[in-house]
């Protein structure tokens, strides 16, 4: 049910079409985090007006409440979170592994307790596969284990292993051609392992691929000197997600490397501790020097807090006095400048000017917010 | 600016309405809280859509923070907030009793302490006005002394008299007409002061009258003896408020008195803490029994939530999950729900069928929610 469709070239980078029972996505294209149902701070129709066309919710957290079963008598997880366009689950592989507590891993799974409850789960692949096509998104990631960066050579090796055995259970466990199953490339920051688990995860010739392991705590540099590398080699006829990245610059450095897809908190979390992307960086609206300022976060910004005439000075009384109305139109501002960079880039690829279209990027990232 | 236009009468009720600069609001009417600025969890946009016309802002806090002139800066309330209908503000007589710390009250005004900043402040009739003013709403509010209730006569006596005086001040520094001063009656749980009180207001000949000092901590019969007494006394000419009134029973026998204007934290705040209007009563939507339950709050509801789709299973998962939409949700419900109730009020008092209109809900109230 899923398709990509290349478009453009420019250098390795694409631009291209994802096609799914749910609508076509432009690509390279960013999905805003909805970990347990919704994007925080937005309805789905704002979460929308951002331009995003694909949302991504979590099977860790979802399972663990409301319970993957509840979501699938309430019609799956679009029919619950009122969202009619595509979705895709991540498997929680990461999230067991960073937030639970007294995990246990075994060549089953992983035994861990719910840090809220204090209740005793497995989570394997097989009992992955199940939640998430219980839940029904678009899109379905592998059950993998992705060991916290940086991490040795050996430890690396293992969950690479181990990550793609247990992919061979997943496409074993995989029912449902509803949800599109992505293999995920491990491996952390050795490039001859990166290169062996891509090849491995590739034969099994599914109908997308990630890149995960990556911006989980390594140095910035392991990406960088990476991801140009590797990218480029998985399937021309596949979509390539990036996994949990990140930055502005990340994302360019994504796009130029091949990467069709990404999430990433930082939008939305950044939008919630006050910092607002523009294109001359950050703005940290908290900061005095916009006390009386009348002027929108950024000129031309379609959000509901830029267009919708809200003023610095406003924004920072809201941010101050803990409005909630400020989480709103933070995240809607941030949310509406990630989808705006990659609409931007998108249209450098086409026209076949991403290198100058990234130097004009970077030079304004540095410059910081004018007066 | 302001003018009354009485429509119809249903014994003491009465539908009229309430013209002012920025648009012409039918009466009776429910005007949602935006203490500093912003109606809790909504943008201006949602709050229009929940039915509200005039929405009320408290120049006490927005005095505090971001401060009077900062507002006039920023070209007044109505700008900087994005509420292009008509403003009501509080003075914030009442709060600068029940929240200043270390205050001080003499016949100049009262002093206190920013219980935040720790700085301290003088209010008084003339910087009252002033700073109202400075704000721009197109209702301001007389400064006056609220008691605490239930108060003692000497108190309550004292406490009328000082409002009085400062009335007369709060005229002497009116200065714009744009801004339309309403002057409130007080008296306590007293009815011969609460008479004396409206007489001598009225003898201001102000643009409206409102009716203070309830539902501050008074037993409830104490409103329920004086109100059908009271509000009939008011100039027919002149829009009447209640001010921080009240539960739905308690707007139903504000309409059957004769107010036209409400204002209350209660649809607000209850959402927040997770309760819900329903002509049923309230629904809590933490309890269990509403886990799987696919339906909306109600059926027909025109809000966010119910006409969004979302079921009550869902909600009730974003409310545990302390999601932030929760909170747009609820609030956009339960001020849709007050803004239905006023319509039904409005046209059973056009009809000259209040008192069966009054029976049925009081019915519907006491049902509770059906299974």
């Amino acid at each position: 049910m899923l398709r990509y469709e290349l478009q453009a070239r420019d250098g390795s980078a694409r631009a291209g079409v994802l096609h799914t029972q749910r609508g076509s996505i432009p690509t390279p294209t960013f999905m805003p985090v909805g970990t347990r149902g919704s994007v925080k701070a937005l309805t789905p129709e704002q979460v929308a007006a951002t331009g995003a066309g694909i949302v991504l919710g979590n099977a860790y957290h979802l399972a663990l409440r409301p319970g993957a079963e509840l979501v699938a008598r309430l019609g799956g997880l679009h029919a619950m979170c009122r969202w009619s366009g595509p979705m895709l689950t991540d498997s929680g592989g990461f999230q067991v592994f960073s937030l639970a507590s007294l995990r246990q891993v075994s060549e089953q799974g992983v035994e861990f307790r719910d840090p809220r409850s204090g209740d005793k789960h497995l989570l394997s692949p097989e009992i992955s596969m199940q939640q998430q096509q219980l839940l029904g998104a678009d899109i379905i990631m592998a059950f993998d284990e992705c060991p916290e960066g940086p991490c040795g050579r050996d430890r690396a090796r293992d969950a690479m292993e181990r990550s793609l055995r247990w992919l061979g259970r997943c496409v074993e466990a995989w029912r449902s051609d509803a949800c599109a199953l992505f293999g995920i490339v491990q491996g952390a920051g050795y490039a001859d392992l990166r290169q062996e688990s891509l090849d491995r995860t590739v034969a099994f010739d599914l109908p997308g691929y990630a890149l995960g392991g990556f911006s989980v705590g390594e140095p910035k540099q392991v990406m960088e000197g990476l991801l140009p590398g590797l990218a480029p080699r998985l399937p021309e006829d596949r979509p390539r997600y990036l996994m949990g990245v990140g930055k502005p610059e990340d994302l360019l450095l994504g796009v130029q490397s091949g990467i069709d897809m990404f999430d990433c908190v930082m939008p939305t979390r950044n939008a919630r501790n006050a910092s607002l992307f523009t294109r001359w960086g950050s703005l940290r609206i908290r900061n005095a020097r916009h006390r009386e300022d009348p002027r929108p976060l950024e000129a031309g910004c379609p959000c509901l807090a830029c267009a919708g005439g809200f003023s610095r000075a406003f924004l920072r009384h809201l941010c101050l006095e803990k409005e909630i109305l400020f989480l709103t139109l933070a995240t809607h501002h941030n949310l509406t400048y990630y989808q705006g960079l990659m609409r931007v880039l998108r249209a450098a690829i086409v026209a076949g000017e991403l290198s100058a279209c990234a130097s004009r990027l970077q030079a304004e990232w540095a410059a910081g917010l004018p007066d």
